[in-house]
């Protein structure tokens, strides 16, 4: 089966908003099997509307549209759907209801026109809008499939999930798996060189490798019937990265390297403390973006200053003097600092040259000192030699501290 | 005039990556007053590529192409727009030199497909490339513009600039201008409300409210031969708007509330410091993404646990005992603490309930509390009740701290 996906609305014609909505469509119609071939965006215009969904049906099996579900009288893609396929709109009285009840539930009146969002075509599968009003629905007719969704995406999303999907898998008996495998500490082409001999012969599951900031994402890909199937081929592969890679994977799918060391530090309940100059506190924010680490995380500073770098950490004025503040020395100094300032079991002292501005040719923009030090005395550092921007160079340090801190915690603790 | 945009890669057609060219171009176009009626994304594949043209060409002025000028045998952009005309590519000798010079730059050597890059429509305006190795160009036949631009956003975004938009802007002698207000400590419709009264009279320029996270954007638009045409439009509603709606303006365009805050301390020289609980650095992180602040960025501190709070900020004991870590008391004991240690010139503290656990019924999830010292004795704050993810309730209630100092350092210092 083919498809094709229209996204209504005037706004993505003025580029007011960025079509994520057409992104997750063609993501979740990839995973069925589903081929897209076109994606168009036309306005809230019924001439033009008619116009393009004439033209998806002719060459497709199925259009999925977005948008144009509202209440008001530019919103038109229900009726020019149903006008194509010659289908007459009824006023479906659960939708009715239904809207009725959601506001009251917001405690907000409602006006006719409201109720335009419940006549649908007649004869339509109706799906259900649990995040807002206007229901969406399927209309098979012909050997063609019409879907309308509403335009916000939490709404899209939902139905999608709750309505299309469901509806879609029936038709797909074989669909695309991927398991999605989250490293950090080796380049892409080096990951892809030391990767070949698998990925070479590797057919079934394919393996593709995606260059992140955060590392390098492992797509695994397989034709399956059911998640089990697909399992039990991702799994000797996975088996395989490990053992020629070693431990570079810190998580799956959406996880994030903050994840991975709050879970060590539950599993080992220890407790971290952060004292941070060039990423000013962006390390405590990736850290405390994680709902329950406050157990784990014991403190943070951030000194920017000399001063304060001696004042709250004690790191020693000959080592700022001889080494300067952006040097190995002061990255363990600051890291024991804080380590003895907060009784914590793991310290991370960053200093470095962020930019755009601060560098010399000794010390050069993007270069960053990462101390470490453990309640078992261990002080170790990394240095980071990193370029971009003052932004990129912030999180990419964050993310090789973070990653610092997971590689030591699984060997020390 | 009218055009429509051609997206040309199956990666889009996956949903692997988001179509941000497709946003930036009708942006652009928009500004220009050229309307953009059509969108289309085809993957790489001549037929459909050349179905997708002639359907555009047949019905619009123009057609912006972005992507398929690689060097491999499936970019066929240029090839298939070539052919729609009836054009011969010609090897253009100087995109040639250009492409070998890049290559020498980086060190690398070039193989005879990558010249394919520089074989061009005959009798096409070339656009050259400064960041990549194909050139863009626009042919005019028949009445018809086809613009093709590579791939990637900032080869685009740049050719765009460099190339096509002077051709365009030279077509359009009339232009739309627009200013766009940045405005924090007002909701969308209270501040709708109070606008009314300018907004209903208000045709040229026309006031646009957008509600951000960050507060209101304001935009307001006029068509304009030049821009201090347009600026004589827009100031004296911009004094309207500040006459009403009170400070509240902070910045323009990507101007955010740290940038407005670096530019109040830098301006009166004053130094500031900052004690967080539940946005864990998250201030500290906002503040020193604007390079330059670390001369008035004195300390930061992350105090998660009541002890730290004691010890390093010394909250006293009873205070965390009979109102909590989370409250007023609290808040503004950590902003007082927080100054004495830095002895800045402004201390921050919030602490707060970021969820989506720990909150109770008498203090919720959302509740945040934001302290304010100063060096001239002046201890207040302020109370939030926010909703939404953890994320959100952060980002909001380190929006809300930062616009606190705005609003204290202009009253204050």
């Amino acid at each position: 089966m083919n498809a094709e996906l229209i996204s209504v609305g005037t706004e993505l014609l003025l580029g007011e908003i960025l079509n994520t909505n057409a992104q997750f469509l063609a993501t979740e119609l990839a995973k069925l099997g589903i081929s897209v071939y076109y994606q168009t965006t036309v306005g809230d215009n019924p001439a033009r509307l008619t116009d393009a969904v004439k033209i998806a049906l002719n060459r497709s099996d199925m259009v999925i549209l977005t948008g144009g579900l509202g209440p008001t009288a530019d919103d038109l893609t229900k009726e020019t759907v149903a006008e194509y396929f010659g289908l007459k709109l009824i006023r479906d009285k659960r939708s009715e209801q239904r809207i009725k009840d959601y506001f009251s539930r917001i405690n907000a009146n409602t006006v006719p026109s409201n109720f335009k969002q419940a006549d649908m075509p007649e004869g339509c599968i109706i799906l259900d809008n649990n995040n807002g009003t206007a229901p969406g629905g399927i209309i098979e007719k012909d050997g063609k499939i019409a879907v309308f969704l509403p335009g916000p995406p939490f709404e899209m999303v939902a139905m999608y999930k709750e309505g299309v999907y469901p509806y879609l898998s029936e038709k797909c008996t074989e669909q695309l798996y991927s398991r999605e495998i989250q490293t950090f500490g080796i380049g892409e082409s080096r990951l892809e060189d030391m990767l070949k001999p698998i990925m070479e012969n590797q057919t079934d599951p394919t393996i593709a490798p995606y260059a992140k900031e955060s590392g390098v994402m492992l797509r695994l890909t397989t034709k399956a019937h059911t998640q089990q199937e697909a399992d039990d081929r991702f799994n000797p592969v996975e088996e395989e990265i490990k053992r020629i890679a070693g431990d570079i994977i810190f998580g799956y799918g959406e996880e994030q390297l903050q994840d991975a060391v709050y879970k060590l530090l539950k599993e080992k309940n220890i407790k971290i403390a952060t004292a941070e100059s060039c990423t000013g506190g962006m390390m405590g924010e990736f850290l405390t973006s994680v709902s329950g680490i406050s157990s784990y995380y014991e403190m943070g500073v951030v000194t920017y200053s000399n001063d304060m770098k001696e004042k709250l950490l004690g790191v020693s004025h000959d080592t700022l003097e001889k080494y300067g503040a952006v040097s190995e020395q002061t990255a363990k100094e600051m890291a024991v600092g804080v380590l003895r300032a907060s009784e914590a079991d793991i310290g991370i002292g960053i200093t470095g040259i962020a930019g755009p501005t601060g560098g010399t040719d000794e010390k050069p923009v993007g270069l960053v000192y990462v101390g470490l030090a453990d309640s078992k005395g261990t002080v170790t550092f990394r240095e980071l030699r990193l370029n971009g921007s003052r932004e990129r160079i912030r999180r990419i340090t964050v993310k090789n501290a973070l990653n610092m801190v997971r590689m030591h915690i699984k060997e020390t603790f």
